[in-house]
């Protein structure tokens, strides 16, 4: 990150790759993350728990079990922040709901038993948006303008990576949670394919949309991540010629209620590949699409019903009004609209991944509305993110330019379900041109 | 049940009526369930865990509740036992995985914080297929013989509720793991439309297709467990005549590897409602049909890749090779063929509930192949049940007759997603028809 001194200045990739050349130590890196924070946490707010001796004690593990030819993997030595609705076995898990806090789960979450494995050190836990669905706000700012947003639900992640306090972070999204905030933030992150990242261990609260992800500081860290989790063959992908490359730009069904600095972040994006030889096409979606939003949206609200019942009859008085509501249907949402839904959404994923093939590689699309709002982060922000989401499909949000106000605005790139390693590889090369906020 | 003294001869909505009303208390319920235990388990094998002094001091909490005027809910001082892939923040969960032997969660999953909050008590743990998923099996016998299998791969929760010594229990079912063995045992489950019971805190292994369900001894006692988790207005539907309802027959596509005893268990059903009045009809569905029970299949594969990757990353010399196969793709299952199988299942689910309307009202179809196989449940014993998995649809099994070897078999009645209010008012008037084996 430009301005940071070494180590902190290494995105994840660097980071683990000069851990192995033993370069740079994991107690040195961990120990300028815990500085930085120290640093800046006053203002960004990320974190809602850390533990400086516990991770220094597991960043000299993992030098010593390296000095000792024991190298635990892709994530060797290499700080990670985990959204505070995802289980730590060693550090409580509050969901930001007055239920939990200093609850303190006896296992970690799948997600956090795969990194640990490959080495990754838990550096904390990070703010979130209450069970990262609705009620309560992260206190986090954004760390470009600490008078607005980071964007939410995985707020105290996305601040956390782009202040250069941590590396890599865990985040979740159900309508926008990683890639909205990652545009707002300036940084990268992968919403892979839904279910390709076990879920188990995190706060369950629409099944059918609730997607594991992460955020970092290049392509290359969200790929060491993917091949973390043994997402279908990514970094095996063959690289990618952008004079190859048929990039469909996309406004998407809630265009209309994109900003100025969406929509230019988006055009320029579409001109950059252009004049870097890509083939750039208009992509206007079916009109099946249109409704798509809308079903995310009473989707994510039935699927709260079975997901806070538990909440609701040993804690109702605990419980924000957001998550009542849905227990008891209060949108009065009946069978058949959902089913009508449920196929709808079928649908579409099927109709979008038939767009792929001869004619289209990769698809651009606005990551946020605008720039981060000042103050708190806006219902429907995640209105670019939620059709997305709803489709299954994976996005890898990409830094572009700053807006009239001086903060990042960010796209998205997509492809089909499954995609990873072709994505990633197409993003790689993307990025190399769009990004110009370094 | 027949043959048994009260209080257990009680039904679970019998004997929940019978402690609002003070004629049983739940201490003596509790009681003779643990002496029936006692007296079985030797044989049957059905627990893996049971505190019986823990589970008397729960009931006698019950009865002084109640007798001070709060009544907890719909399942007030009535025991129910838990398949042990579910978590209880006061027993081991084992998952009858050695990696998990004495594992104890720090919370209730959600399905049993339900149940406690309406009142039941949670009598202990019931054996099953590992991970309830492959690898070893339950040791658990069949109650009417024990030289046969129950079923699996909710084995103890079948074979307790069978054998009198508790009278509900939850079951999973991602395969045929509900109906199949509550077929073989001769009693009644409800397997619910997916993600309507919220799955957190159970052992995950096929987020697409995993679903809690239950067993009881009667339509009614299906009944009331889905009033507790709020199954969109179960128990207010109306009443249901026989001579108005048209009942579909459904050979299934697997029919051709039924056996006698099913094939004449599915036939007598049909039989005694056509004799009672009801409209019975041969429903034979489209061909789209024919490839679900391969399209189950392969996604319950590649749906263990994630789930089992950090069992394998952590404990890999513990893990069974069916579950260390799933993780390495040992099937060689490509995106194309695992995305085409996902939309050709969205499209039966449209296609299978747009039959239901003026000509059909219910499905009756097989539960399970025949009679309980001798000694070990054969793999692919699920048959019958993995397309109605894979198509979201909630599913009633109820027993009919016995087969050669004087086994239970039963038939399954299955509706559209999200109707189980109908479906348990329908299965009311049919089981009062079809089940004479009481």
């Amino acid at each position: 990150m430009s301005g940071l001194p070494l180590p902190l200045g290494l995105d994840a990739a660097g980071a683990a790759r000069a851990i192995k050349d033993r370069t740079v130590t994991a107690e040195a890196l961990t120990r300028a993350c815990l500085d930085r924070i120290e640093e800046r946490d006053g203002a960004v707010k990320a974190w809602s728990y850390v533990n400086p001796d516990a991770a220094l004690r597991t960043a000299r593990d993992r030098d010593r079990s390296l000095a000792a030819g024991q190298d635990l993997g892709l994530l060797h030595g290499v700080p990670i922040g985990v959204k505070d609705v995802i289980d730590t076995c060693d550090m409580p898990t509050a969901s930001n709901s007055p239920i939990y806090a200093g609850y303190q789960p006896s296992i970690d979450a799948e997600c956090i038993r795969v990194v640990r494995g490959q080495g990754a050190i838990i550096l904390g836990k990070t703010d979130t948006v209450e069970f990262a669905a609705g009620g309560r706000r992260a206190a986090t700012r954004n760390p470009h303008n600490v008078a607005h947003t980071p964007g939410g639900s995985s707020s105290g992640s996305g601040a956390a990576v782009a202040d250069g306090q941590v590396p890599l972070a865990f985040g979740t999204q159900t309508a926008g949670s990683l890639i909205r905030p990652a545009s707002y933030n300036g940084i990268y992150s992968l919403k892979p394919t839904h279910g390709t990242v076990a879920w188990p261990g995190a706060r369950q609260y629409a099944p059918s949309l609730d997607t594991i992800g992460w955020y970092g500081r290049s392509v290359a860290d969200l790929s060491i991540v993917a091949q973390a989790f043994r997402l279908r063959g990514v970094g095996a992908a063959p690289s990618v010629a952008l004079s190859c490359l048929k990039v469909g730009l996309c406004r998407s069904p809630n265009w209309h209620l994109t900003q100025s600095a969406s929509r230019a972040a988006f055009e320029l994006a579409g001109e950059r590949l252009a004049s870097a030889g890509a083939h750039v096409i208009t992509l206007d979606l079916p009109a099946l699409f249109d409704s798509l939003p809308a079903a995310q949206d009473m989707i994510v609200h039935v699927e709260g019903m079975p997901h806070f019942l538990a909440e609701m009859i040993e804690n109702s008085h605990r419980l924000h009004k957001d998550f009542r509501e849905r227990v008891e249907n209060a949108k009065g949402i009946d069978a058949g609209a959902l089913v009508a839904v449920y196929d709808r959404a079928a649908e579409g994923r099927r109709v979008f991944d038939g767009l792929f093939g001869a004619d289209l590689d990769v698809v651009l699309t606005p990551a946020a509305l605008g720039e981060a709002p000042l103050g708190a982060d806006p219902a429907g922000g995640w209105a670019m993110n939620v059709m997305w989401t709803l489709l299954h499909v994976p996005c890898v949000a990409v830094p572009v330019t700053t807006g009239p106000t001086g903060l990042p605005v960010g796209v998205q790139l997509v492809g089909p379900r499954f995609s990873e390693p072709r994505l990633i590889a197409i993003a790689e090369q993307v990025a190399s041109e769009i990004d110009q906020t370094i």
